[in-house]
């Protein structure tokens, strides 16, 4: 007994370590095919969308798409099997896509046109990172994300106004123009507001009045200026941090304070007057 | 008869509490309800211009605005007895909105329509920062604000020379277009230029010319090019900012050794290790 | 004799004081009736293309045309006279477009249609800031142009390169269109190759084959992601100047070798070594 | 013999020398002439496309594109001969765009309409900078490129989540606004996801149902912001790299009074004006 649960224990090793580990031939095998098998799968489902391809090759995208979703539950239920804590796994970020992905297929057999929520799969591709494990790459995404994260707060609040305006605009803009011009409710006009706010410009709602093309210049003007504010934002930030790591280093941390960022040349601590290491 | 006014006089406080105040339980709360009639309301308004729901509901819909404005009314009467200087607020920026939420309703008694204009309540939402009263978050918009404030007249002259561009470009394009290509007078012409300058491009009004298209190919690069100086005035002042508050002084120097550069909070000299003046 | 002339002399005098000065109450007052009538001629040229308008006052337009064109003529004569050199006037660029700006209503008698020219008179606009003579404003448009200019290089070989790649792609996507979708001829694919990369997007051209939706959608990509490049340059050389005024200090000149940027702080000119005056 | 190879051996160097020099007058002329006939090589292919200006002149078109495709053959094979490492050009980045620009005419022999293809020849226009042997604008482009290729990963990131998010809405508004409206696969759902969050917005597909609208609303304010992204990372690029060239080094410490920021071309301290030592 003791020794077939050291079996099972053994396979569990195994197969966590071609699971989870990208640093064995196995494991890193198993990583690209994975990858394949998401970016195939995601292909298959936005294959079957297209009219001409799906009525011609229904059956066959039907089969590859059950065959990946039975490779993808084995999968899930062998990494639940094999790491040590699978709750915690479970409702982990990774944990519920890999789920997500396997769903639809099963709930397509009762709700036939489920398996267009397969599409969720492509959210696996998050794994990529995790898998290529390039520290230079997962670096830069570290940054991209820090400075995401601290400019956060200001472009809440930008995004705060702009909604705002566009409320009031979009009403403005559904007085003067009136229901003749595709202007034909205020959340309609709301619509239009952020279509021509954000510079994009479908042209599907135009204004045809001139007073109505008076207001909308002034609101494209203002689009196309307070575009502006999230880019100083974000930009700063990136400023921030890149000249923080050029001028000054990081390298050097005080063994007594912890404090991180010194000059270059630093020879004490600024926080304690320790003397720095020499580095 | 003092003890009335006295009674009068601590109702007064008490709503001066509840209307003005965030740090009580009741003053907090009566915030909340507030944001959530002024959501409300406006809702109702959106709703109000969608025909399939006015069709159906508008009785509601117009009792629930006049409830809400009721609500509103009483409050705004409150706000005006419980504050010790009333004309300053009837006057104040959030006196004059306030007024103007509850206005329309009556208005549209005698102009039926006029309610469409209860819309102005959104400008309401602009007490969100006073009633969270997150120091973080209000002094991101003050960060915002300032450096909007500092890069004003920079872009204040961009835009006017942008707009005497559109006047020049907006001529020359009704003279190449004429009148087939819905080019069909100067001012509809400079609303076309201010259309593609801002890279909106509804493609309601577009050139069909070859020398039109040549042109249009011009405005269109110049304002993809152009966008770089307002983005660029904003950046250089959100950059100057977040580079003040968190980088380097040199105002702090060092008794000892002479160095003149140091962290804005350093507290030791960075070459000697000595104890830095503390301005 | 000398009398005579003298009074021409002294009535030169006062009209140059009037036309070109900004000092005096007549010279400024001149100076506003004149962007007035500026302002008033661009209307009229506006407001003559506009069918309705035109049609209904026609004669009326062209009267008020004529009587701001002789005014302007007689300025244009009096500049001419009253300054010491007047052919560095005429051929300076106030100079000229000072001429094109009457020309037009001559040229209309022999040319009917000309007169729609006269819209050249925006360009006197640009006499604005010699008008309102606000040092602030004038010091924000001198650093605004310093920043263009700095930055004009690295702007035309980055458009350069954009031209080039906006050839290939207009030819590869006439070549994946075809003539059926809009693609008429290479010229027309690279008018929308433009349209698509400045992210402009009227619509009037677009792919409706899958490959070429493909390719439009790498060239919109590239489109939204080459901005950055024209932005990152101008906001650089903004942060530069911003920068260099704010922690360097441009009013400590060394007396001796004339550099004009030190520290806030610095004591020797770190060109030459010689003390710098203490401010 | 020998003679006579040294006579071929003098005619390669004079080749070589006008071909591939840009000292020599001649070699400066060539240039020049081979610049013109690039662009008239390229308008000639694209006028060829133009409906109306190829039925009248089909066979000139014809013709001066044979005399420049000679020309060019001629060229291209004088410069494998007159080079010592032929095999080193004719694999170069301009050399195979050389023999590219060729091809296509003598492929039309057998295959009509390939010479379509001859606006390759438009890459040929890269060689300007050669060329024109500008050291400012060659310094300039380097620095373009360095800050471009700096950027490289961090955008590749951005991209990669950009891709990903594409796929996820599109699939979305796929879901959503069904086939009635223009989404009629999420290959097409995708494209116009692309469409409008690189804020380009043709309009030949556009949500119509509310909630597409609302969901549209959502990605346009997404794309919107996240333009700020690529122009954060270009710019602080940019800007790194200008202050790092302009402004100042702690490399330099004075030896005297021990200070350690200075200009980075400084040559005295500026606080207490010692020589610095030359770095």
């Amino acid at each position: 007994m003791t020794q077939m649960k050291s079996k099972y224990e053994i396979f569990r090793e195994k197969i966590k370590v071609i699971l989870y580990g990208t640093d064995t031939v196995l494991g890193r095998l198993f990583d690209l095919v994975l990858l394949g098998l998401i970016l195939l799968s995601v292909l298959l489902v936005m294959m079957e969308t297209v009219q001409g391809i799906n009525q011609k090759y229904h059956s066959q995208l039907i089969m590859c798409e059950w065959v990946i979703t039975v490779f993808f539950t084995i999968e899930y239920i062998l990494r639940i099997i094999s790491i040590q804590k699978p709750v915690r796994y479970i409702f982990s970020f990774y944990g519920i896509i890999d789920l997500l992905a396997v769903l639809p297929m099963y709930l397509s057999i009762f709700f036939p046109g489920a398996s267009i929520l397969s599409v969720v799969r492509a959210l696996r591709f998050f794994r990529l990172f995790k898998i290529l494990h390039i520290p230079q790459i997962s670096h830069q995404s570290v940054q991209l994300r820090e400075a995401i994260e601290a400019s956060k707060e200001k472009i809440l609040v930008f995004i705060y106004f702009v909604l705002i305006s566009t409320v009031i605009i979009g009403s403005v803009m559904y007085v003067i123009e009136g229901k003749e011009s595709g202007f034909t409710s205020i959340p309609v006009s709301i619509y239009w507001t952020i279509v021509t706010l954000t510079t994009v410009g479908y042209g599907d709602i135009s204004p045809i009045t001139p007073l109505g093309q008076f207001v909308a210049s002034f609101v494209m003007i203002l689009g196309y200026g307070i575009i502006a504010v999230p880019t100083g934002i974000v930009t700063a930030e990136f400023a921030k941090n890149s000249l923080k790591n050029s001028t000054i280093s990081t390298k050097k941390a005080c063994e007594k304070c912890g404090s991180q960022v010194h000059f270059d040349n630093a020879k004490y601590c600024y926080e304690c007057g320790t003397e720095l290491p020499n580095i």
